[in-house]
């Protein structure tokens, strides 16, 4: 029998229309897979029928992958795609295992010789590298900067640095009611001349993408306070 | 009178069906775009025809953006802006200024004031690094490794060592035609236990992605040759 494939199936990034930023052949891969691995179920049942999907949600048998799985439970996860059927794995916003816990199970499908078939979709991450300006020749995601103040210290002018010295644009993130504070961390310890990219609502109809000058963003007031954003800094 | 805006466009990456990897929102995009900054105009105007423009392809504007244009030129290129008109950046294959020369142009947006919008669309990277297992929270885009012989050695080396000791998983890619000598050049210099995926042919028919160990890539003949490839070295 055909074994059945992993669909990494993105997700919209808050409240945007599913077709503003997700290609059609995601409701048809929605239309033949009756199983998921989600984050959380609530907000993956709310996505598949924002995304067309026209079987009763309550046929769809859902499995949670998130901090408080057990790992001995995922092993079991993609038992039925040898028995043919699909399975999609779900982000809570956007791509499936790029800043999120789903490698786990992209791992697991490649020790079982299981097709891993990645679906398009929004990144806010190489959405706001595009829109900076930065260098998209080299570029590195760090996640989340420390919370230690002096590692936080020590991280910035790292990340600074490897963006001069190896023209690497750095992206990194932190969790939205922080952004405020990271802001003005950045403006008091990054060098006048060094380029920083605050880009804000990805996708959304409040978007807003500002690459500028520490220096420029001294003499700028912006509330990003609770609104996801990524940062960069580049050249 | 308001400004047009900056829509950074993406392209399918190869043969692909434009539904089936970009986004309707695109369509209305150029719908309402006379403007392109395009690399080649021959494969723009395929393009533009394929995602369903209406208008006439002779009554568009381009503008060449590639490694022989002068750059006091573009200085003029986003000058309509200003006149309310929006103006479209077009990639080759994939999204626009991530690993190809329209970066330019956006940094050009920014110090005019121009907003920059983002569209979503298939980005090799980003789908290759989603279905490697690879961790996503931590990852840097290194294009093209060097030529050098010695240089290369010592490159793959280093992305070798990064991804095990920062967990930062290193993607890097190849022209085509020497993709079969970078594989080899990897089984020859990797450790045995070093994680490699191989991404060929993103979003087409013949999609082939593998993870597996070194020493599992030299029992295993993989026909990459002239193939667009992603290479990533994992944990």
């Amino acid at each position: 029998m055909k074994k059945g494939n992993l669909y990494l199936i993105p997700c919209t990034l808050g409240d945007s229309a599913v077709a503003d930023v997700i290609p059609s052949l995601v409701n048809s891969v929605i239309n033949s897979t009756d199983i998921y691995i989600v984050e959380e179920i609530k907000t993956a049942r709310r996505f598949l029928k924002k995304a067309g999907i026209l079987k009763p949600i309550d046929d769809l048998q859902f499995r949670t992958l998130n901090e408080h799985t057990d790992l001995n439970t995922v092993s079991n996860y993609l038992n039925e795609i040898v028995d043919g059927k699909n399975i999609g794995l779900l982000s809570e916003a956007g791509c499936p295992s790029v800043a999120d816990p789903g490698s786990e199970i992209v791992k697991l499908a490649h020790k079982k010789n299981i097709k891993v078939i990645p679906l398009v979709g929004p990144s806010s991450i190489l959405l706001a590298l595009m829109a900076s300006g930065f260098n998209g020749q080299n570029f590195a995601f760090n996640g989340y900067l420390p919370k230690d103040k002096t590692e936080r210290i020590n991280k910035i002018k790292e990340l600074e640095r490897l963006a001069n010295i190896k023209k690497q644009s750095q992206i990194f993130i932190e969790t939205p009611y922080r952004n405020m504070q990271l802001l003005d961390d950045l403006k008091y310890i990054c060098s006048p001349a060094t380029m920083l990219c605050v880009a804000v609502d990805i996708t959304l109809n409040s978007e807003k993408i500002i690459t500028a000058s520490i220096s420029d963003w001294k003499n700028y007031n912006s509330d990003i306070n609770k609104r996801p954003t990524v940062f960069i800094i580049g050249t």
